[in-house]
């Protein structure tokens, strides 16, 4: 198969450098400096694993070999400007994305009809520079067909995932999972911003009346009486999975907590305005989910 | 009369320097240096007023001279270490409490039995220096009887604040003041030290929905709802208090904000943690301020 992987970030670099032993690999990068240093000296991955892939790389769409998968692997807040790189082009190629949230898909299909795959991954890197990447979390990626394409096609994609050394999973349907992971990220995400805190065993004290864990809780509950209202039955819990990961050891730096810190646009629009837009759709009240969809949205007003 | 102030941070520093004008005062200061400083420079006041006092300072109670008033001006936090350094001292003296929040009397209490007179201030001030505080804003501070102690000594104190050049008024019941700025308090600041912006205009914009303004007016309206289950008539309405404030033109910086951004202990406890347990007391729900006060309390965490 021919992939190409749209935005090489952590997920992109992970994904493009694993799939590059079992597919012919194509990146598209943002900076052309960037796409030159990846030609040059392939991407490495350590940590979990340790190789290096050879890429092939470019900075416009228009260099770009012809694929029949194009994974955009950007930020949420890069979806669109990525799905508009490649209008008019591709037309044999399955989409997918694999990004935090909701909505990507509809705006990767407001740019062209390819067919589709939705996909949420939890596995984790840490970028340490254009071409080296750190594996950290060998947590799945979770693929579903979206707007009716095919189951089939999802399970070639999981299996070429897995082929290449990384975890996935094909599921029928992936809103179970992506809920699960939408109200996860809405909760740990806009707490992490918000406090400062790495998402540690804070987020599952619940001794004290002014301890974390009652809002993570409260939280968390809240998004799941907004899935159960949308019709949803969710994959994991996600105050469980809270748990869990809390229980690590090492904490976690959510993504929303190193966008703050560095004053960068955050995801809060298709994570936490995704959730709050669901429970307005179905009738339901979040007003705690609102308080922190609307905080962090004031923490990014407060870098100008 | 004499006066004595304990704590020489911005409020203290004003009301210390304007004081001396029309009574002997003493200033009690937590570091010697400070206690030098203004024993040898005085205390210059600059800003809506300009010229330098004479008071006398002193870092140990034992140190200070006589006094018929005791004013603790120090941050919520420092109450009962400010009272505890009183405890069998100045019986003749009344003490008069300053502090944002609700509790700050009992503190006192809990270390002796003077007579106590309550008071909120709204006046701001900048510290420079140890012997230089700029006035900013004139607004009042008000006084009330606390325990049982006498209106007329109440109002005497406030004539002298007037006397002085000060704005000050005597009040026979605080709370309804006293929850006001509680209110307005546990939401401004609250607000300001999560998301990073100073008391602008975000907090009373209500256009977008994920405009701060939403979520100030429900965190107002929830605490006037515990005001009213708490039997208190609100001396000013909160959300005008917000509106009026981020219409004067410069951005005013509050506390807390302040505190999380030099990573110091915050008022939160004596403000949204005094406003959640009174809500618990009167089985009122207060969903959106526990949620602040368990965020900003996690902020502090993150400090270590």
């Amino acid at each position: 198969m021919r992939v190409c992987v749209i935005g090489a970030g952590a997920i992109g670099s992970l994904l493009a450098a694993h799939l590059a032993s079992v597919a012919d690999v194509s990146v598209l990068t943002r900076r052309e400096d960037h796409a030159r240093a990846l030609n040059e000296h392939g991407l490495k991955v350590s940590g979990r694993h340790d190789f290096t892939a050879r890429v092939t790389a470019a900075a416009t769409a228009a260099e770009l070999p012809e694929f029949d998968l194009g994974i955009i692997a950007t930020k949420a807040t890069g979806v669109a400007r990525a799905a508009a790189a490649l209008v008019g082009r591709f037309p044999g190629a399955t989409i997918m994305t694999v990004q935090n949230g909701l909505g990507a898909e509809e705006l990767v299909r407001a740019h062209g009809d390819w067919p589709l795959v939705s996909a949420v991954t939890f596995m984790s890197g840490t970028k340490h520079s254009d071409t080296h990447v750190e594996y950290i979390l060998d947590t799945p990626t979770w693929l579903g067909p979206y707007g009716g394409s095919s189951y089939e096609r999802v399970r070639e994609i999981a299996e070429l995932i897995v082929e290449g050394g990384l975890h996935a999973e094909a599921l029928p349907d992936l809103r179970p999972a992506q809920w699960s992971k939408l109200i996860f990220n809405a909760t740990v995400n806009g707490v992490s911003a918000l406090t400062g805190l790495p998402h540690d065993g804070h987020f599952a004290t619940e001794a004290e009346p002014s301890d974390l864990g009652h809002l993570v809780h409260a939280l968390v509950d809240e998004g799941k009486h907004v899935a159960a209202a949308a019709g949803v039955e969710l994959y994991d819990d996600p105050w469980e999975m809270n748990v869990l990961a809390t229980q690590r050891g090492s904490a976690h730096y959510p993504s929303m907590f190193e966008d703050v810190g560095a004053r960068r646009p955050t995801e809060v629009e298709l994570i936490n305005g995704a959730l709050v837009r669901e429970a307005a759709r179905c009738n339901v009240d979040a007003p705690l989910h609102t308080a922190i969809y609307r905080l962090v949205a004031a923490r990014e007003a407060s870098y100008s």
